[in-house]
C-alpha cells in the first residue's frame, strides 16, 4: 500500500516538475504555504490578488495550474470557488489538507510586553479570540490577509504591532514569531486543491470528485448513492446545495473513494448518468489521507 | 396551505414576543437585519464581540436566545457555529434566509466622483471585485465588520472615503447609500438560526435538524438515508465532515421535512439510533420556504 502510494507520488512529482502555479494572496500566505507542500521540483509561482484572475489564467493556458482553497474545517465548503472551478471547466488534479496555525510575528527584538496592536485578516483575528481575552490590552487592526498583515509591519517598522500569520510569513520577511499556534482550535484545517486545464496522469490515482444535480429530487438522492452502496464503493464526502432560483433542484457534491478507470466506479457513474440530470466530474487524483482514513 | 403557515407564524410570534437576542456584531449588521425580519414583536437585541458571548449568555439564561449565521450560499456551512450549538446544547427555533447586498454608503452630501478610499470587511470587499476592476482609482481598506466600517466611515467624517455595508447601516447611521447591491453575485444569502435553551412550541413546525455519526462508516450513510427514504420523508440538506483525531468517523448534518411529532418521523429517528453511534436532534422548528420549496 505505501510502495503504491510511495509509487503515485514519485510518478505525480514528475508529471508536475518545473510547474507554474498560480494562488490567490501573497508569497507567505497559506496558499503558498499549501503550494510549498505539494512537493513538486522547481515549482514557480504566480500571485494573484484574485481567486478569478487564478483561474482565468490557468483556463487560458497562460499559467500551468491554480492550487486553490475549496474547504475548510471550520469555515465549511468555499461554495464560490467550487462554482469558479465548475464555471472554468478546470479538473482536480491533486488535493492536500493544510492545517492553519496562527502564530503571533513582531520585528526582530521585539518582545511581547512592547505590544499594543495585532493585525491580521478579520478571520484571523476572529479565530484567536481566547488570545485576544487573555490580553485584553492588544487592539485589534484589520488587514486584507494574513500575510500583507506581515508585510504592513515590516514596511511600517511598528515596534508595537504584532501580526497574525502563518510561520513562512514570518521565514520570508525576516521577522520573529514569538508566540506560536495561538488559535482557538487546533483543528483548523484547509483542504487545498490543485486545478489544470484537464485529468492528470491516473496512475495511482483513487478519488474522484463528482458533482450532479437533480430537477426532481424527492428520493433521487438515495436512489444515487445506492449507485454506489451497492457496488460497495466508499464515499469521503457528500454535500448538498439548493439551487438558487430553481426551487425544486439541488446540486450535491460527492467525492468517492476510486478511479475513473476502474470498472466498477465506471458503472456507477454511468448508472449515476441514468439516474441524474447532469453529471459532472470535477477530477480523478490521488488522495491525500492525513484527515479520513476510510470512507462512508 | 398558506392559512396553516400564517397560524405558525402568527403563533411564533406570540411565543417570542418581547424577546431579548443576542448577535454577533453590531447593531446594523446582517444579523441584526435578519433579527429585524423575524417579526418578533417588541424585540430587543444584545450586540456581542464574539460568537462565543451570544452562545453563553443564552446557554446560562441570561438572554432568551441568540440568532446565528449558520450557513451561505457562497461561503458553505460555518461548521465552527454548528460546532458551539452542540456544545452548549442549544435547540434551533427558528431559521430564516437573509439576501446579503452590498451597498456603497458615503456621508451626506459626498458624490461618488469624491471617493478615494472604500472601506470594509475583507470578505465584503472580495464580494465586490468586479466593482473594484471597474474602478481601480479606488483604494481598499478593511475593517472588522461591515457595519463597524460605516461606524469608522461617520467617527473620522471621512468625506473622499466610502464604506461598503448593508442598507441597515445607512439608515441608522444617517448616511447615504450612492450605489445599492454592488456584490458580483446575486445568490448571496445566510442562513441564520435562532438558538434557545430548549424545543419552542412545535404546533407547526415542519423542519427538523439532526446531527449523527458512524463509527465504521462504510455502507452506513446509505442505510441511514433509507430510514428516510423508506418512509418518504424528504430531506433538504445533507452533509458530511470527517472527525479529525478519529480518521474512521464521520458526522452527518440533515435537515428534513417534518416534525419530530410527526409518527413517521418518530419511527425514522428511532430507527436511525438503531444504526448511528450518536444521534442528536438540533431543533423542530418553522421552515423558511424561501430557498428551496421541496426537498429531495
Amino acid at each position: 500500500m505505501n510502495g503504491f502510494r510511495n509509487k503515485a507520488l514519485t510518478q505525480l512529482a514528475r508529471v508536475f516538475e518545473g510547474m507554474e502555479v498560480a494562488i490567490q494572496g501573497e508569497i507567505g500566505s497559506f496558499s503558498e504555504e499549501a503550494a510549498q507542500r505539494l512537493g513538486i521540483e522547481d515549482l514557480r509561482i504566480r500571485s494573484c490578488r484574485q481567486f478569478d484572475e487564478a483561474f482565468s489564467l490557468t483556463a487560458s493556458g497562460q499559467i500551468d495550474a491554480c492550487l486553490i482553497p475549496i474547504e475548510n474545517s471550520l469555515a465549511g465548503s468555499i461554495h464560490r470557488n467550487f462554482d469558479l472551478l465548475r464555471r472554468y471547466g478546470l479538473k482536480i488534479q491533486k488535493e492536500i489538507y493544510l492545517r492553519i496555525e496562527h502564530n503571533l510575528i513582531v520585528l526582530p527584538g521585539v518582545k511581547f510586553e512592547d505590544l499594543t496592536t495585532v493585525i491580521s485578516h478579520p478571520v484571523a483575528l476572529q479565530q484567536c479570540e481566547q488570545f485576544f481575552e487573555s490580553n485584553p490590552h492588544l487592539r485589534m487592526r484589520t488587514s486584507y490577509d494574513t500575510s500583507g498583515s506581515v508585510k504592513e509591519l515590516v514596511e511600517r517598522k511598528e515596534k508595537t504591532w504584532g501580526a497574525i500569520a502563518g510561520r513562512r510569513a514570518a521565514e520570508l520577511s525576516g521577522t520573529e514569531v514569538i508566540r506560536f499556534s495561538i488559535e482557538d482550535s487546533k483543528e483548523n484545517y484547509t483542504r487545498f486543491v490543485l486545478l489544470g486545464r484537464d485529468f492528470t496522469d491516473l496512475e495511482g490515482a483513487n478519488k474522484t470528485s463528482v458533482v450532479f444535480s437533480f430537477e426532481n429530487a424527492p428520493g433521487a438522492l438515495f436512489k444515487s448513492l445506492g449507485v454506489f452502496a451497492l457496488r460497495d464503493i466508499d464515499l469521503t464526502k457528500i454535500e448538498s446545495r439548493p439551487i438558487r432560483g430553481r426551487p425544486w433542484e439541488y446540486l450535491f457534491y460527492l467525492d468517492i473513494l476510486g478511479s475513473i478507470e476502474d470498472e466498477k466506479v465506471k458503472n456507477a457513474l454511468n448508472h449515476l448518468r441514468e439516474l441524474a440530470d447532469s453529471v459532472e466530474i470535477l477530477g480523478c487524483y490521488v488522495r491525500d489521507e492525513s484527515v479520513s482514513k476510510r470512507g462512508m
